[in-house]
């Protein structure tokens, strides 16, 4: 049976990159060895480093004052990375808090050192994104995180920001269109738009590294990875292959401006059927609905068991909501096809037509 | 043409492990999805984790007093993590300085705290290692390397330890019999004789921790690790899988006491050639010798290319030495079969016949 995976993270990725991965686990690059035991220096797995970091800076066009590497450890270890290389001892931060990644990251930032949470939609469950804040000039660095999977909330309109604006973008990377040279610092996991789990990408504007008079403990430093052409230590190979894979597979069929016209098809269809149906509700602010998690409840939630059956009947999986607000989510990352939500789409029809008044 | 891969790390893997990684990448579990595009939190990678958490457990023969979970950021981020979690503000963390590794273990310990070096074989390159030193017993720990690649030494009687003893074993973890009890700490980078790049294991004796009075990065708290079943944040997914696939091989085969006896009949059938041919010298101590890491020179190094050519021809991979040492190394990890040793000593053999005066 044909499953189709709307998991919120890890998530789907295309198939020819999963038929292409298990390929390598067997063979790669026709060395008769298998890229699960094959040295990171070999020339083969160099040459991807450089591909995966290549095709970061490709797909946000942006140039050599820039540098891509990865790392392990997710984006919950970028929460602490991030202080720790821009926030001086005698500096503060400013964090917007749009939910519980975002609290995750203030809360290391508190560990490192001064951090103002200049706004916050905490006051409404994080259903919409605040606007209109004043940035402080005089703060070491902005930190956002682009799109909220557990509230299915997303930034359409980037702040204009006079300081270094640093980005959480785990979960909506390579989506849409950004102007990345707006950013001095973009993290994402890979397990969502770019990649399965186990490596976190981080792109950053060099000059802003290098200012905070911290000893850097050297797995921790920005600058000892770009040092290392992002092998300063044995990185996690394979999950960076599977990335690079992704990141092909996207470059090839079009790029961001191709993925980003399918992303908006997926998300007006599902959004519209909700808006439409008696049955379901949006959760978000509309204004700032997520294009990559459709949060959404039942009207009726006695009825949960009849709508899981049908869905579950339909193949579709992972629509659960987070465990931290329940209801329903359905994510539609890049690789997720336009016919997998025309069957949730149509289950959500059919439920209606069966239980509706 | 088969491949004799004697990569240093990331190294070879069983063949059965490889075909079912590959399998994974398809369909897990019989699921209809890839384990690269599944929840962390499904119930079958939950089963996954714990399987891989228990049977290290299992192999090292340790009860509940110990924990065991999976990081990214491979031993060089437990360089820094180990004494962020072990050393106090006021105490003093001693080492063993045995090579590159250690030595970087040090660098790590000394941003953090007071750190003692009680012992070090840096006059002789390396190529022993120290003993009979004196362990200070108001340390917060000893911090060891049991085996080090770079040279091909490897500690063969453990120090009796009146202090916690934290045991880097990234490279002949599960190769021999130790008595886990003995130690403290012990952690390891997947990619020698566990699994592929991508994952650290860390077993810990729990009372050992909390203790520092440090205030705590979340992502380098142990503690927080533990709290979170191994999983506070996403984990390294697929290299967690394919670490338990290894172990599970392991073993099935008949675990540590098996593999102990074929690594055995391995590292005699090298140095014995390396000892008895005229063209090889080995250059670590010989009551030192690594059974995991071979290494040796030519007599004559003029004859490189020519012995260089008759490897290759041969099929075999990965044993130039270390680009800080030079000269040959190969590595006879777990799943490498005694056969691809019998094609390596035959080559030697070859060599002495072709070249030898």
């Amino acid at each position: 049976m044909k499953i189709h995976n709307f998991s919120a993270g890890p998530g789907i990725l295309p198939q020819e990159v999963l038929k292409q991965a298990a390929d390598a686990c067997i063979n790669f690059d026709n060395l008769n060895l298998s890229l699960l035991e094959i040295s990171h220096r070999s020339k083969n797995y160099e040459a991807t480093i450089a591909e995966a970091r290549q095709i970061v800076k490709e797909l946000f066009e942006v140039g050599d004052e820039y540098e891509v590497f990865y790392l392990g450890g997710g984006a919950s270890l970028q929460f602490a990375m991030v202080p720790y290389n821009l926030l001086r001892e005698s500096g503060t931060a400013a964090y917007v808090n749009t939910g519980v990644w975002a609290s995750k990251a203030i809360k290391e930032a508190k560990l490192i050192g001064n951090t103002s949470v200049i706004a916050s939609s905490e006051d409404k469950k994080f259903s919409y994104i605040p606007k209109g804040y004043i940035i402080p000039t005089d703060a070491d660095y902005l930190h956002i995180t682009s799109n909220n999977t557990i509230y299915g909330t997303q930034i359409k309109e980037f702040p204009k920001c006079p300081i270094p604006l640093v980005c959480d973008m785990s979960s909506d990377i390579f989506s849409r269109t950004v102007n990345a040279k707006d950013f001095s610092l973009i993290y994402a996991g890979a397990q969502k738009n770019m990649g399965p789990a186990g490596s976190t990408m981080v792109m950053v504007k060099k000059d802003i590294l290098g200012k905070t008079g911290r000893k850097m403990l050297s797995m921790l430093d920005y600058q000892v990875h770009i040092k290392g052409g992002s092998m300063y230590n044995t990185p996690p190979v394979f999950p960076i292959y599977v990335s690079l894979l992704t990141l092909r597979w996207l470059k090839k069929n079009g790029g961001i401006k191709w993925i980003e016209k399918i992303n908006r098809q997926k998300a007006d269809a599902l959004y519209n059927e909700i808006d439409r149906n008696s049955m379901f509700v949006g959760t978000a602010a509309k204004e700032d609905r997520s294009d990559m998690n459709v949060c959404f409840l039942l009207n009726k939630p006695e009825l949960e068991v009849d709508f899981d059956k049908l869905w579950k009947d339909a193949g579709i999986s992972g629509i659960r909501g987070h465990r931290d607000v329940g209801g329903y989510r359905a994510s539609l990352y890049n690789a997720l096809p336009i016919e997998s939500v025309n069957v949730l789409v149509e289950t959500m029809q059919a439920f209606e037509k069966k239980f509706g008044s």
